[in-house]
């Protein structure tokens, strides 16, 4: 018997449990029909969200704190697993790819915001904003697809993987930035260099102590304690690097992400990926139907509204496309990688709420930028589809889990 | 790359992240130890909780609502994974012993501690919260230590089992009539009666019709959808009933106990279950964590606070143990069963809360019913560890889940 302790007051846990109930059947019923039509499940979880979020049904409130949290915890969980089947050496192994993509797939997008926002005769700050956010790649989206299409392990992927990562911690310097002047505050160039040294080497750094410390300290903690034990301190691991990360001015997700490519190469990878899959199978849906939820549809009614934000959709695919085909030298399939680059996700709406909080960004802008957000974040997943195929080689340690593939794939 | 949307302001990812942490790798490290030493390792938990709770570190605030919330997930989550291992006819089998125990439970605590407060001079408001927390069965805790000793099977763990969630129901009944008379209501027979048939007949109502739509509802799913999808969907049936059993005035924790029984003899039973065990790694002891933070064990040094604390074990054991020997009929071990419906647990601090916020109890009085709860909560794990020996059979459904006896047992 438990009732709610008088004193709380505002949490009420039916309703909590009521939508979340809502979140997982969404999720799950719209992900298995995604696949049934030969979609990745994440573009049905993203659909759910928006079905059940303001738009429309208005059943999930993303402003809702325990939601957020839960969210954030499923972004977490997803990238620590996505950390755990990368191999690293395999990733610095097209290092200067990736590289390359990430920065090409910043600037060209920037460049590219920056002429519409003085065509269009944006101010000053409201250009550097709407910029700013089409450099965004959201690399939980990404990963999420290249996972359900048990895609992880081609070389295409892991420029993908690699360019993302780097353009999430480019991302974190440059809405730094962003903040930093909208707020109305100087730059320096020693202050943005700190900043920019500050994110990069944070996962150098942890990398390189973790992968001295964390496995012989686990290697003692699984002498003496039982599998489960060691996934769930696995997953503690993740957590406190992840709140490392954050301290230190980079992100959680990069951190749970530094986390998962500690433990991959030692003995204890398995167990805890084990351990962890299954509790993604919970929490990543609700981190999806969040961002789905977050966007609302409502707006773009207006015709200012449908210019600007085609403008900007063009811009944000033909730049990341582009940057694609930057590395010259790459064999591999140039197009994929671009379109694995599109999706804005979760990132831009960031920059988005970040210009509009401020006041820089009128709510029609806002509105666009939204639309960009979400036009890229959904035809990315269809659009690997069809140039992937269905996925012919589930990830080699989801293989393991509970089924075939389970990572996150039910393909 | 995901920050804090600036909007809103109050709560703080990293924040939650770390004490999470803390709360999993406290319960995993203590629950680990206890059982090195011979304990059950929910006792490791609520010691972990103690240590981290306002009693001695005040690292975890067990009334931050996000904490609350996923404790409350937790115990929904346990119940719903004990109502899975439970079969129905087993334990409608010792329906009388149960309903003997339970009744005999209700009334000699409550008798006992009517007698005290009336010796002690207390008002008689008091009297009346005071021996109705001494009613107060803790299914979670009982159920927890039974699975951990893999006895979950044995028939004194399902005169228990049964016990004590008819004792559970019976406490929601007793709730209600105090809360509304300590807010100056007035009871009325009929009133009474429909709480207590309501309470009783959701669980019958329930089990009948969920045993006939359920099955075939899910049996269509699982032949178009993946097992991690029928277990998500399992795990939602679960919220469900459960928010419908705390809206006609049952309690969560029994309709989620009610959505593994209506569950358990299908086919359904064993890929939900797997389901759904890992994500009781996480959520559990969250559970326990909070229940052991959730007691201030510094008050208890005052003189009087001590005598009344000792007055109200005694009668709180004595109670209990008795009414394990009630049903002369039975031929298993009563001991067993009176101390398996000895622990209190949160169920015990909610009338105290429940007392303490109307200004019925005074402050020493709330301290010395804490007390009763905490030592009763904590001396049952170890004394039925003691009477039953090392788990000799684990419960033979989480037998095939992770690893032997895995539910939530590591023994």
């Amino acid at each position: 018997m438990l009732l709610a302790i008088p004193a709380e007051g505002a949490v009420s846990i039916p309703a909590v449990l009521l939508v979340l109930a809502a979140i997982l059947a969404g999720a799950k019923l719209f992900g298995e029909l995604a696949e049934k039509i030969g979609q990745p499940a994440v573009l049905g979880e993203l659909i759910a969200g928006v079905i059940l979020g303001p738009s429309i049904l208005g059943f999930v409130d993303p402003s809702l704190p325990i939601i957020h949290i839960l969210a954030e915890i499923g972004v977490v969980i997803l990238l620590f697993q996505i950390g755990l089947e990368t191999d690293v050496r395999k990733l610095l192994s097209v290092g200067g790819t990736a590289f390359m993509v990430a920065v090409v797939g910043v600037a060209l997008p920037f460049a590219l915001g920056y002429l519409i926002g003085n065509a269009l005769g944006f101010g000053h700050l409201e250009t550097l904003v709407v910029a700013a956010a089409l450099t965004a790649t959201s690399v939980g989206i990404t990963a999420r697809v290249l996972s359900d299409l048990g895609r992880l392990d081609d070389v295409e992927s892991r420029v993908v993987l690699g360019a993302a990562v780097i353009d999430d911690i480019v991302g974190l310097v440059i809405l730094a930035v962003v903040a930093k002047l909208v707020a109305g505050g100087e730059l320096t160039p020693v202050g943005v260099s700190i900043t920019t040294l500050t994110a990069f080497g944070f996962v150098a750094v942890a990398l390189l102590v973790g992968r001295f410390t964390v496995p012989p300290v686990f290697g003692m903690l699984r002498s003496v304690s039982s599998e489960q034990t060691l996934a769930m301190m696995g997953l503690v691991t993740a957590f406190l690097i992840a709140v490392l990360a954050d301290s230190v001015g980079s992100a959680m997700i990069i951190g749970a992400f530094t986390a998962g490519l500690i433990f991959a190469p030692s003995e204890h990878a398995h167990p805890i990926e084990l351990g962890v899959v299954r509790l993604g199978h919970f929490f990543v849906p609700i981190f999806f139907v969040w961002v789905g939820a977050s966007v609302d549809v409502r707006s773009f009614a207006e015709p200012r509204v449908l210019l600007v934000g085609a403008l900007l959709i063009a811009a944000a695919i033909i730049g990341k496309v582009a940057a694609g085909y930057a590395p010259w030298w790459f064999k591999g399939r140039k197009l994929v990688i671009g379109i694995g680059m599109v999706p804005r996700g979760e990132v831009g709406l960031i920059f988005a709420q970040t210009g509009l909080t401020a006041g820089v960004l009128t709510v029609g802008d806002f509105s666009a930028l939204t639309m960009m957000v979400i036009v890229t974040t959904f035809i990315a997943p269809p659009l690997l589809k069809r140039l992937l195929g269905p996925g012919t080689k589930p990830s080699p340690k989801g293989d393991d889990a509970d089924r075939p593939g389970s990572l996150v794939s039910e393909a």
